[in-house]
């Protein structure tokens, strides 16, 4: 193998730039040309394809964002744009992928490389942690610190005004970040994809607790379980608080990632160019017991990750 | 003068605590028996009041909202209310007020002084800087940090997506933190009550400056001058982004306050516990040239505070 | 058993209050009475033992420190010491001691278990990460968080003035945190007590990157490996660069924890509480490919804990 | 006026960046042309000068530090260094020079304008915060806030462990930063330049405070008043508690500007490019009551800036 190349593909998560910068550094050392694909699949499609080495990734493990940047592609879901895609790449050489993206990117690599052969490894880049089979996924962990520090904000102004809030977080098919984050700062309950919730009787103990003299209530909802305004119209007539909703929204992809982040990334970026230079040909990174394994990426999509939710009782019985 | 109050009162702001703790041990070395009033008005009605001394203020310069809880009391508009709060304060011979908030708590204190001589000195506390003559309010400069920090992770995401974002701040009725967060974070425009803005124009300057490359736009919108979904719909059709909004809410009221705030309002409620010292009757605090003075609070509150529109000028042409 | 103790031991970590609190909340719920034992072994002597509730650690999750305080107890390492702890257990009634602490702290844990046959869970609270069969100790993410974040500072000074800073963090035993760090911020190099450094190799080597165009250079040292004075004083001659120190110190300890750690102390605090009421002897809380499970106390102190070399070799090819 | 010349000189301060940008943009925007300049004085007389433009600017108002790198130059002390530095701008055409740093860079800069007649502006970028006729100077609020959550973090485990920390922050000159953090983060003492210290009297104090209760004891030192090791041999025997020091160092001078100091220096940078257009000759901007107002700089050298002493004695009452 000659030459590689690398992209990043759907949402973005902090701590994709640590990881292009491994793949970049680790492959130049060895002896590896790495293209840098801009925009996912799509620049794989146009052609926006350029050379990297050292200096084009000094100074950006420290950014959120990628700076290959990042698209959904829906052209790479027909044939003729992955054809495209593979006579670009056959053009310049490049003869192994690093894709880092969520499961639709993986998805998307399965399909590609089943079609042309091409060996392609995946490095699970994505907030949402639903990827099965890695203990975490580039870019949870700083989304969780954001999501913590800001519902901290919003218990200041709960405590001082005696209200609760209804906190709407990422995580469509996951509560991953609800529920870990709701633990974390102590909050009332987490409303979760995972778990049913009666709201009666989530109201009922709400009340319960604020005549024992709780002065806030804080409720952080995942965006696949409901929406934060619902359950502010459900229940705000019978907590006996004032209710206010907060929409964390997209500033919980952003920023600098943290240190797990970068080094998890970073590991990952490692790892993958050694599945490259060691033949495999449709695997993934995975956090697995403190290591970074790579697994079959079929393997990996067919899963369903789950939640522990001995942890949803956890948040229950200490808040 | 032997005893005075101090509470909390309207919308809670990042610094409140600092000036609670300066006015009880400021107060305390000054030889005065120091009350803390609960939840504002509420609780110089409902007799909420209990003495505070050095210890209870300890360690909470650096927490956001307010120890003393806050609210927005109903029942101090009515005669009624006052007269119970006016009774409460003379049985436990408290001869002097200190009102932390923003503009309707200060209206309340004049109100309260005319009808019963009560000495009140309000110190401004309010993330809105709406107060005329005092360059800062109490809870500004945090809230400030806050969204500024919360737009440059959208950044990250806007620049990796090639997006727009809508963001909405605070500011009813003054466009200062939307105007100086977009100074701040080179954002490409700032929508403020204070200047109408022409959609189109706006619009048709964005496309020009994408068609020039660059790879994302952020429009900071203050909630008086418009919503941002409106904002959106308007103009993502003209400027060639994919264009997302972002609510910011209720996290910029809180999160533990910056040094220039807890200077701020430690220097406000020394002055504060010094102008009823010295016999002022009806006076609030400012910042004026880097110096705490204090001025008549119905003269402040009869002058509506301007915002630097060369700024504006300036944002402009910045970014 | 119907009531259990808990003490934080040896150098403060930020997550312990997370951990205490996980401890009382969950044994209460369980039908425990819980104790609070102040400044660790030292309160177990002196009888500082007072009953906690729900109330008691309200608030607490998101400082850093321990309200309990914490001490190196010169008393307990004496029979006597640990008597008059032995009484002061019996005399309230307490059945089984949670210790939250590093390694000295679990050793004592194990003395005082053998001598007096009192239950004790440990759970690993050290920024060292220096305990075996733990993935991590609470306060570690935290700690190098804290560190990242104040390399990152450095370099901002170190690019402007084409410096070297050569950086001094903690560990005496293990290099984890300078490793780590230097990884997470992409540093020239780490220099770790389980790796010997040649300097002169060094010092040619960022001789060579400096001639090539690099702007800074950043040291990491363990403070068990070297003292950074020495470092500058042996290779600021020979690479080219200014060179400036900078010590760390105690800010490393402190902090509001981050998610990760406020999780893993919650996790531990719960599983050390089930596994009094489980009938354990002596163990201690662990994670283990993302688990919490328990192990033995000895066995845990008999091991040393290795750090994974191939990361310094990543940390070598990537900077 | 064609062509201006702008750099940053001396140590490094956050905030930089956003002056060199504004003066950048402001400049190119009313048809300047505008040279960069490396590494201070030293740049000028090398010839490291290059064109700058909108995009050469771009993304860099968040980063610490400074784009045009920063120097001590000695042989602009020179008569001869100075000759070459005026050669360089006359064959480029530059015909205004925009100097931004502290004390020593703006007296270059009169010098240099003696000499030759080359109007330079002076912005004061310094976190000694020792420029006078200016409220603050670009990078001190930055600092403050840095020193601030540092010493933050250090109270946590002086509580924890009931020590006292002796911390060491910078100001040579000026007691500015010691005596501001001391007041926002309630630290028991500030040891400045301006005030002489009886130690004896001060560790009275704090004696007597611990056996009140206290927990812990913060004394903030600047640099230029005394040396941390000392204070603490001095006072540790005679205060109760176990002592330690903590260095901050050069963190002190790093990480992404404030929004303060954002706005700071973006309205600094654009009313230097409006002082050169308006024929200005040895100027330097300055923050007086609000506004950015522009000075004689020779008046502002000779004047010593003035610590509000009146804000000591309150950290003395408050603490």
């Amino acid at each position: 193998m000659k030459a590689i190349g690398v992209l990043t593909s759907g949402g973005d998560s902090p701590g994709m730039n640590a990881a292009i910068r491994a793949v970049v550094r680790y492959g130049v050392k060895n002896g590896l040309r790495v293209f840098g694909i801009e925009r996912g699949y799509c620049g794989l499609i146009d052609g926006a394809i350029k050379e990297m080495n050292f200096a084009s990734v000094a100074g950006i493990m420290e950014k959120g964002g990628t700076i290959l940047r990042s698209s959904r592609c829906g052209e790479f879901l027909t044939k003729e744009g992955r054809e495209k895609a593979a006579k670009n790449l056959a053009m310049l050489g490049i003869e192994g992928l690093v894709v880092i993206g969520g499961e639709g990117s993986l998805t998307g690599s399965v399909v590609f490389h089943k079609e042309f052969g091409v060996p392609v490894v995946g490095i699970p880049g994505t907030i949402d942690n639903d990827i099965a089979y890695t203990d975490m996924c580039i870019g949870v962990d700083t989304c969780l610190n954001t999501v913590v520090d800001a519902i901290q904000k919003l218990k200041d102004t709960a405590t001082s005004h005696e209200r609760a809030f209804i906190v709407e977080v990422m995580g469509r098919e996951s509560g991953y970040i609800a529920l870990m984050s709701a633990i974390a700062t102590g909050s009332e309950a987490a409303i979760i994809p995972e778990v049913p919730v009666n709201l009666d009787q989530l109201a009922a103990r709400l009340l319960e607790e604020r005549k024992r003299g709780k002065l806030n209530c804080i409720i952080v909802v995942a965006e696949g379980a409901a929406k934060a305004e619902d359950v502010a119209r459900k229940i705000s007539a019978k907590i006996g608080y004032e209710t206010r909703i907060s929409l964390l929204g997209h500033i919980q992809r952003g920023g600098s990632p943290t240190a797990f982040d970068r080094l998890l990334a970073t590991r990952m970026g490692v790892r993958a160019v050694q599945a490259l230079l060691d033949g495999e040909k449709c695997v993934t990174t995975v956090l697995s017991a403190g290591k970074i394994e790579v697994m079959d990426t079929e393997k990996i999509l067919s899963t369903k990750k789950q939640l522990d939710l001995s942890l949803y009782e956890i948040s229950m019985i200490l808040s």
